[in-house]
């Protein structure tokens, strides 16, 4: 369950050209002073109560393995942007700074810090691009995971995303995100591999249309995968049922098919009849999966209108998350050369200084946060820990299991409002504390004054 | 502008696993007849009038390049699901099939095929994750990308979505896929590289709050870069176009900043209140660029209500597609073994064999579309061309400038209803041809039989 260290997402040149740009004049300027930069988001949105922290390893690896390639050096070099002694600052540039981060798998609200770097600005400055897209993408899927899970009711959930995940590296991280968030498994076999997660999935259509006819289809499909999961809707579900049955009176004690899959149609009502066909040929141990433009909201309300599903295969709406295809994460500079600073734009106003989360708890309940200074010693838990340090990582990567069980600590700890479909108010309580609403208030008074 | 084969978006283990156990038993069945399958999507939605192909390059890499790795077969052989003979198979599978395909930027319509592939049934199973993934994510950017270009009504359009779509990968073809669709440039430095395309950025606010105050900062980005574009909203927008008008007044003739950037707070009226400013200071010629949160809803009011924008910086809206973050590609079974197939599942019906699209022109304009057989002889130009025959390709992978040129041809032949962000009716006519709507009744007909 490691992350290989390989291919073009772990290049050093995915950044913004501004990043460059902006790191040369401090290069040349001397402008090299130590800064901090948080990457935090400002709104959950009307959808989500709370978001997992995904993504903290992909951004790891990616940072502890910064080296631009010789190759990269050229093609900067061939803009003719850049001076020859920022390249060579380049070329011998690596990560020996200092990262804070919450663990994967922890819940986190708005404006809270999610990870925090301390590096030589230029360099720090090299690292937004990349830092966000990380913990963006890999965050948006876990909490989208996390609330499908929750809405099967602990009925199994499966990724079956792969094909519509915005590319590759989307897809297999999404594998992972939705792994961390309780799904028992994903079709992604270059997921399955790199991360060592289990690997599901049984038969498409295009199998059944190879036949000449269904029956054959199943009869032969069950010679080779006895235990397998027949699909029943190529032609017409029920008629697939009554082939099910068909050859479960063929095959008599031999026949072991675990369950059918429902990909079309109304799936809860098709899942109820085939349940009472199912149950009248003796057939009670067959399991009823569906699938096909599964999301929270229609899962929960097959949960509660009853139907007789044993597990959802969700695809589309989880890998891209359909509802939510984004959230505003944002990576932005906290302090240089250890003082304070902020930005004061309309409606993206930041909190200046590096900054830590207090979580309150009541017994295994979270009941609050307060986003205070770092230095604040402030009483409850607190969410960012020391992951690097000069470079090197003082704690390991863990494994996905110890991850995955975070995450499902963290959800239960949470207002059960939270974890609904169309989340409840009130919000978690999140609070600023007075130091640092005041520190940003003098800050920002010292700017208007300078304008 | 070539595609390197190289990184974990090229493995050739991207699939899901009932691919390859639908591989394995059509293997030991000699279920190995020549098959072809067909790449489409069934619905526009309502924010669609069209969609423009995309992908179909990616798609290629991958596929000629199709081996699987040592590593990857040790890997399948470790789940104890395939058999010895079937992972010799595997180890020695290459594409060796033809490929017809829509030419990328090509203008195409609910359930028209974009691709087709013939191969052995087996291999061309193993194919279908990768190649919805491949075509489907760069078709839904390029077709953002174009509705926002439209929208921006002649006004320069760059790509900033780096740090928010859904990793690296999608970052990266999602700048190819924009820049076809007539974006000027991208922020992705990767994408500059992979790509040949231009890279385009400046500052952001994290320089500006380095410094002790506003114009420190934009004097001394001046001084490294004099042509470039100042950003002006860290604290106040308005202020900050006061402090550029005061530098000007410094530098006097060495004065060459080519534009501002606002990126927050109502963009239009404080462009418009900038716009006097900048002018009463006899700086007509500097620029005025605007950034965040923009889509194509909201850049056709900007230009609809004059707002004295020059250009447009879109970032997360354009790479994650956010009003439609997917569309519903698939991969279908056409023909087996010389004999057409189709699935009948409610709702997701296909029609069966080999297909073209035939479309008719009246001058310069599009004017409806019909899909028939392969090998009906229509009137009208055929969209499918041959690609690869026996696993080589017969058409060079064209310069991305002719692609471009091709996505803005297609467009102004468009009805022009079908270009507004949201599409007015009637949409594009397609049918279906008399023969082909037979073929389908007669295959459905014999499988009700059947059953």
């Amino acid at each position: 369950m490691q992350q290989p260290a390989s291919g073009a997402q772990d290049s050093a040149l995915f950044t913004d050209l501004y990043e460059l740009t902006m790191a040369q004049a401090y290069v040349a300027d001397g402008v090299t002073g130590t800064a901090d930069f948080e990457v935090f988001f400002r709104r959950l949105g009307p959808r989500r109560g709370y978001v997992l922290a995904g993504g903290l390893e992909t951004a790891l690896d990616w940072l502890l393995g910064f080296r631009l390639s010789t190759d990269e050096l050229e093609y900067l070099g061939s803009l003719e942007r850049f001076t020859d002694r920022f390249l060579e600052w380049l070329a011998d540039a690596r990560f020996t700074g200092d990262v804070d981060a919450v663990p994967e798998g922890t819940a986190v609200f708005e404006n809270e810090p999610l990870l925090r770097i301390r590096a030589p600005l230029p360099f720090a400055q090299l690292l937004e691009t990349r830092m966000i897209n990380a913990l963006h993408y890999e965050s948006l899927v876990m909490t989208k995971a996390a609330r499908i899970v929750d809405a099967a009711g602990g009925r199994t959930v499966v990724d079956f995303g792969a094909r519509r995940a915005h590319g590759v590296d989307a897809a297999t991280h999404a594998a992972r995100a939705s792994w961390i968030a309780g799904c028992a498994g994903t079709s992604n076999m270059v997921a399955g591999q790199r991360f060592g997660l289990p690997v599901v999935g049984t038969m498409a259509h295009s199998y059944v249309e190879a036949f000449r006819d269904e029956l054959t289809a199943f009869r032969t499909f069950v010679s080779h995968y006895p235990r397998t999961t027949l699909l029943v809707d190529t032609y017409d579900t029920l008629a697939g049922v009554r082939n099910v049955i068909r050859l479960a009176g063929e095959l008599g004690e031999a026949f072991t098919v675990q369950a059918i899959r429902i990909d079309s149609g109304d799936v809860g009502t098709l899942a109820a009849h085939a349940r009472t066909m199912l149950d009248a040929a003796g057939l009670e141990a067959v399991q009823i999966m569906v699938s096909g433009g599964l999301d929270e909201s229609r899962i929960a309300t097959l949960v509660d209108d009853g139907a007789p599903i044993d597990g959802f295969g969700v695809g589309t709406d989880l890998v891209v998350s359909r509802d939510l295809p984004s959230l505003d994460f944002a990576y932005k500079l906290v302090t240089y050369d250890g003082e304070p600073r902020l930005k004061g734009s309309t409606g993206k106003a930041t909190l200046p200084g590096a900054k830590q989360v207090f979580r309150r708890w009541d017994g295994d309940r979270m009941t609050g946060d307060t986003i205070g200074g770092a230095r604040e010693g402030r009483d409850g838990e607190s969410l960012l820990q020391p992951v690097v340090r000069q470079g090197r990582r003082v704690v390991a990567c863990e494994p996905l299991d110890t991850t995955r069980e975070r995450a499902r600590a963290q959800r239960s700890a949470l207002p059960d409002r939270l974890r609904l479909p169309a989340p409840g108010e009130p919000g978690y309580p999140v609070t600023v504390s007075h130091e640092l609403e005041a520190e940003a208030e003098r800050l920002l008074a010292r700017h208007r004054q300078v304008q």
